[in-house]
């Protein structure tokens, strides 16, 4: 039997530790001991979707005997983070009179547990919610930090919440039934850590691309843990991102307008944010906040790591600065981008040269992927 | 000119004053430098609705000079305080690339405030939030505490969030122009506070019947200026309605059902929570909580108010129940109550004759108004 790991997020009267192990879903007891005392009442309403539901509803509703269990299923995919699902799931919550001491688990990725923590956080004005993140994106990120949200036709992520879960269960194990290509996109947010926080990390990462790749237990569960521990430091230095939590956003202003121009679904969040963050190394570099060279180190990480450093088709120039001109870092008429410094230091920043930002969208469209 | 009264509303780092004066709407400058300091940024999205901009936008426009200033006008009554409302504010917000640091100021009703505050708590997941009410039940009740919400077809307020401003103003004179019936409406909450927590309140109340109906301004500013303190003190006591802050639901788990079973409008908000407060007093005393006796002088203090003590049409004793345990104040199956020890002094409890309770609304349906 394999270690468990606990990370805690400080956050006051709202914190709240993160789990991490290897055996939850295979031991129902076990999954149950570390859930009860997350639950607000007797109600449980899980959130999440048909393909998660196959692997994983059995053991937790066994972990859940004797309380009340309602499954509400939402559609697969960011299409599904929509007020319309929002709005679907509240209906059915209403509908089967769940009350307000009911407890809202999110079991999946990063679509259900921002939607599901939306849903938390307004159902008759804040219910209890509990984390339970089947991908590496949803494990490394979107579970830690109490940012819930659903899509608008206008941006991604602009209507949500800040809602603090009772807790965060992360079983490791899950990644295996993962595609692969959704593995590596978490991946993506591992090595983020590395540039925004911490050198070592991100040369730790470099010595262990194999073992990543082959999902190794313990390079796993050591990325995994790194990755939640300097999310939640930032978090508690800045819950509601006025200031330091920004960081977090690096590569993600470019990478949102990626994913923004290029139909949701194109490219997945994680391979967004790995050209978004070449881009906004390159641009530190061409801004001279930062030495040559860091841009090709970065991009031989993710190509190791099976992950994008080009865009694969161009993306209209002007277009691409309106889009991240409506991305929620922009303060007053200006944006707000996070740049290197070095290699696990990042600034915040609206000092750019408009002409560069010019020159490095039209260089990333000129050098497309193969 | 008249004093300016100041409430705190102590809630830590969340804390904000209540302004009461009578003069803001008439002198702009002032009202500019009573709402600049809670600003978050340049950019203010005002929401209200037709009447009441044609009565007092123009001062308002006149006192955030230099701002942005965006205005959304929703419909006037309960019914647009919908999901649907609420998705039309944000799609105009986001059209109008309103950006994190804006401004949310609600003019208006509790309708207005309670879909503006819901906005102000979601969109970019929180932006900055003012409360500049324009009726008696907001100024004392809807704009202190921090609840938003909008209605759904099967409940009111059942989704929404705890979401403090950054202050509330609040213009007495306003209520000038405020129809008679909803002036009265409003004063059932302000009866509300002498029941629940202040018996020389409630005395005060009775020895000023017609100073209150003649909208005295010594008279109106104690009335609201004590109904804010109260609000203020058990809101601090317990933000998120865990315990205490339940008491102030005296009357409106009974006036809810009125309300759903009436459907919204046929009963002002206050004149069901008038005749929900006779029938919580008149349920008290039936489970010999309460000496005799208190039902009728209620009633007559209402009812000299301009207020209903009686239902005015027949309301189906079942259904009545099911509305009420749909209501948000249910606890795994059972009905919580407020219910009275005295006047000025109210419990909270799920221990009652459910034989009484159908005796209580057989009563009610028997005896209508006239």
């Amino acid at each position: 039997m394999s270690a468990i790991y606990s990370v805690a997020v400080d956050l006051g009267e709202r914190s709240y530790p993160i789990q991490i192990g290897a055996q939850f879903f295979a031991d129902p007891q076990l999954l149950r001991a570390q859930l009860l005392p997350w639950l607000a009442g007797e109600q449980v309403a899980v959130i999440t979707n048909a393909t998660i539901a196959a692997h994983y509803l059995p053991a937790l509703r066994v972990a859940l005997d004797g309380l009340r269990v309602e499954v509400i299923e939402i559609g697969d995919g960011e299409q599904h983070k929509s007020l319309t699902s929002y709005t679907e799931v509240m209906d059915t919550l209403i509908a089967r009179r769940l009350n307000r001491s009911a407890t809202i688990i999110a079991l999946g990725g990063g679509v259900v547990g921002d939607l599901a923590g939306f849903v938390a956080a307004t159902y008759q004005r804040g219910v209890g919610f509990v984390q339970v993140p089947t991908t590496l994106l949803s494990q490394v990120d979107s579970s830690v930090g109490g940012k819930t949200a659903v899509n608008h036709e206008g941006g991604k992520n602009l209507i949500g919440a800040f809602y603090q879960p009772a807790g965060v269960l992360i079983d490791t194990t899950v990644l295996s039934t993962l595609p692969a290509r959704e593995f590596a996109a978490g991946l993506a947010e591992v090595v983020k850590y590395g540039v925004i926080y911490d050198a070592d990390f991100f040369t730790w990462l470099e010595a262990n691309v194999d073992a990543l790749n082959g999902q190794e237990p313990q390079a796993l569960a050591y990325g995994i843990r790194r990755s939640c521990e300097i999310k939640a430091e930032v978090v508690a230095e800045d819950e509601r991102e006025s200031g330091l939590r920004a960081i977090l956003n690096f590569g993600h202003t470019f990478g949102h307008a990626i994913e923004n121009l290029s139909g949701y679904g194109a490219y997945l969040h994680g391979e967004a944010v790995a050209i978004g963050m070449v881009m906004a190394l390159r641009f530190s570099e061409r801004l001279h906040r930062l030495d040559q060279g860091h841009t090709p180190r970065l991009a031989q990480l993710l190509g190791a790591l099976g992950l994008p450093a080009k865009l694969q088709g161009a993306l209209d120039r002007e277009a691409f600065k309106a889009s991240m001109g409506m991305d929620k870092k922009v303060v007053d008429g200006r944006i707000r981008f996070v740049l290197a410094d070095a290699i696990g230091k990042v600034s915040i920043t609206d000092h750019y040269d408009d002409q560069i930002l010019n020159e490095i969208l039209d260089e990333f469209n000129e050098h497309l992927a193969a």
